[in-house]
């Protein structure tokens, strides 16, 4: 099977780009499967409905969330009723929505999505591990599900590696998100998990991590509150990766990095 | 002229890694200058003169540091005495060594190197745009040195592009190190600047951050201090950045990055 | 029933002084049961079986912990065969050791014991709001316990307040611990809950939270690691606080700080 | 001199108690000199012009901030006019207002004032040490002022110790704030300094540090934004010290603390 991730959607023109590309790269790689992280998709800050039925009419099958899941409200009361969006795994029970999916590919196999936070440097939610487990001991990967994507959002490159070796093996893909910046350690780990420290995010990379320059700068160096930050807006660059799995196994036998747009060195 | 830098060397797979690879990719690149993050080559835990004598017997000519500057004590009296390690610019006064230097190329050109600390998830230091600035403030790109290298070592992505945006103009190179990761968001800035999020280490990427797998995932899953950390020891990959650069601007004219080993994707 | 709690003891100035003036107070307060804080008994960091034993002769009931559990790792193989040794709850599953434990006050009655750590500015445990519901699900105070002592192991004032607030009249007591310095904050809340934010530590307040100044302050001013920090020797100050219970609701009737020592205002 | 500091004012139920009980507690204390941090007085967040305009009737002095001070943005351009608002000297350079002040006391003699922010848990701004240093480097104690106070905005209690007896002897009073709890470890420092880790706030201490419970728990427990946090509004409690001064060497020769209102125990 053939799948896609992208790293987290930042505003317009990460909403364009990714719009404007992904039917090209979909065709290019025979994608069964295209899921991505929107925790930014709305003006930098969190997700809408509208955004969300946009993103799936143009061929996602799936969204996952992170730390800023909840930006805008209005998901809180909507999550539920979508089965194809995803939050972290790790939010205290109770929380609307479902840390992991499992949705039809094209190919009619049958895709396991679990998004989870990480917890260095972040907001301590449940144990990330144990969230991963869990949703992990329901389904056996090639048989009751043909692949596994997990989305880690999170900050600290060690986590996000523990976590890939920890379920090395049980995963087609282990990717990270949350940094707005992709890495270049692309690779099959040793049990077969396809494996990126961090998608990179689909919006302008002239930014700081797809916000404008100016703000987000003046509050580093001036330490005062200054304007909100928004998105920047210039053409934007979709950053993920392409996974091929064996649908027997589950596992990945080959995954290279996507980077298409303007700014960075395609791939 | 042409400017190598390689991020954080962790341990010997590390170190072995680099002094095996770099005498062709100084010939294949014809490197004037090679500046490497060596925070971690003495057991992943910082430098000792004899580790850093080896690699300037390589051809290293500039050794940056980072949060893991002072782990092997005895650095902090001999860095006096080596004009080639630069330590953290914005540590307090009175600290030990010095946070910028100037040194010759291979050219014959001079090339000023700043090493930084982020402040964002990390031991707070002085600001690093004012230490940064003070020491622009003494040379002039393009006249007094030819070319500029900033070393970003920080864990924040957002610290990282706020500090190469700001300087973008001003430095040749601006690149991140610490997360141990090789970004792909290689560019150069619109003001003229090569900029990587990060280098990546020189390291076993078998790992967690270079680290053995096994002690650093059950610090994390089990929460009790175990046994101490130690580099991971399978073959090392080595990732940095080469720039080439414009003597007359110091501005970059091409970067790509590197990555040569068994572990990651070439480039 | 009448409850002391006393703070983190740090080292021998700590162990000391509230081996020398526990009898005493235990007399003047009419004590039913002794609980403290012991997790930087051992020279600061942690606990050994040796010390653990010599405070239950001296009249402690019961000894709880926090983030330096484990720094004497020999308490690691002892815990499981202490009853009156208790570490957060909130550990992972198959963290040596328990939350919580019932032990016989010396009026006969039960006495619940919980001991939690909080998750802002520390390390991420599980959620401590559901390792207290847990545990407190097993019990009905004033019915199978008389009383029931929270030991909120925690840096934030705010989180310490809202787990007082949360389990309010639900609990004896709920007092925190971990900050080494005593609050004056104590209170019955609404509910019958017994509170005060930090109980204060048991050591030497001439120091930097019980630990010798020079080291201490060098750490911050200079930012290098340079010697290890070690418990101030004067003679200690022990803090804590006393409260009466009513054994048929379990609840506070009365509370009031104890500080006796040198150096602060008796109390 | 007698000195009256009074920690971080929260909205209505702390304006209206210290402007309540403040005459009453400066005829009985002979006060000369009136500092209050005022960092929440505005709603919970921040300052303005009127509030400090109706507490310097009220008979304040001096108004003291901490990282909330920008939250009312107006104040950015009016705290240049109003030498008696100081806010943390450690903001960089070029932030609005001052971080230190010299004001005249009732009894004639001059009262040093300088406020700083820790950097332990907080954002980190300039080192605090080097920001007190140069403001003490101005004066004498005992000469060109009476006496002098210090204001650490701070979260870790090892940092305010640490400042504490760093700068022993060279001041009159050096007390904490933010933590919004008063702490129970008041003492006169062995060089002479008056010292509280923290004075406390003025407000409604049935809350969670000054704001309503439900919102800042449901904050905790659930992990999703939820409604805006507001100061509680039961009757205040004012927490604050009271030192005496000798104003030929401008050190303490006495402190207590200051407790008054429905809640703590009062002193
Ligand atoms: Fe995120
Ligand atoms: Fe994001
Ligand atoms: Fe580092
Ligand atoms: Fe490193
Ligand atoms: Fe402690
Ligand atoms: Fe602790
Ligand atoms: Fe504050
Ligand atoms: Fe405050």
């Amino acid at each position: 099977m053939n799948l896609l991730f992208f790293g987290d959607i930042v505003g317009r023109a990460g909403r364009d780009a990714l719009l404007a590309k992904l039917p090209g790269l979909m065709a290019e790689t025979s994608a069964d499967f295209v899921c991505v992280n929107a925790e930014n998709a709305a003006g930098g800050f969190g997700l809408t409905k509208d955004i969300a039925e946009s993103l799936f009419s143009a061929g996602v099958d799936c969204l996952t969330l992170g730390n800023h899941s909840w930006d805008q409200k209005t998901l809180l009361q909507e999550i539920d009723r979508e089965p194809r969006i995803v939050r972290p795994v790790n939010y205290p029970p109770g929380t609307p929505g479902k840390g992991a999916a499992v949705l039809t590919a094209r190919n009619g196999g049958k895709v396991l999505v679990i998004n989870v936070m990480g917890r260095l440097y972040m907001d301590p939610l449940d144990d990330p591990f144990r969230g991963i487990e869990s949703e992990l001991g329901k389904h056996r990967l090639g048989q009751t599900v043909q692949a596994a994507i997990l989305d880690i959002h999170a900050e600290a490159t060690s986590e996000k590696m523990a976590m890939g070796h920890f379920f090395d093996g049980r995963i087609s893909l282990a990717v990270g998100t949350h940094t707005h910046v992709p890495s270049a350690d692309t690779q099959i780990l040793s049990g077969g998990t396809g494996y990126q420290s961090d998608a990179g995010m689909c919006g302008d990379y002239d930014s700081i991590i797809g916000m404008k320059k100016e703000a987000a700068i003046l509050r580093m160096v001036r330490k005062i509150p200054g304007e909100r930050l928004s998105p920047a807006e210039g053409e934007g660059t979709i950053c993920g990766v392409h996974v091929t799995t064996d649908d027997k196994t589950g596992l990945a036998t080959a995954i290279r990095p996507i980077r298409r747009g303007p700014r960075l060195i395609e791939a």
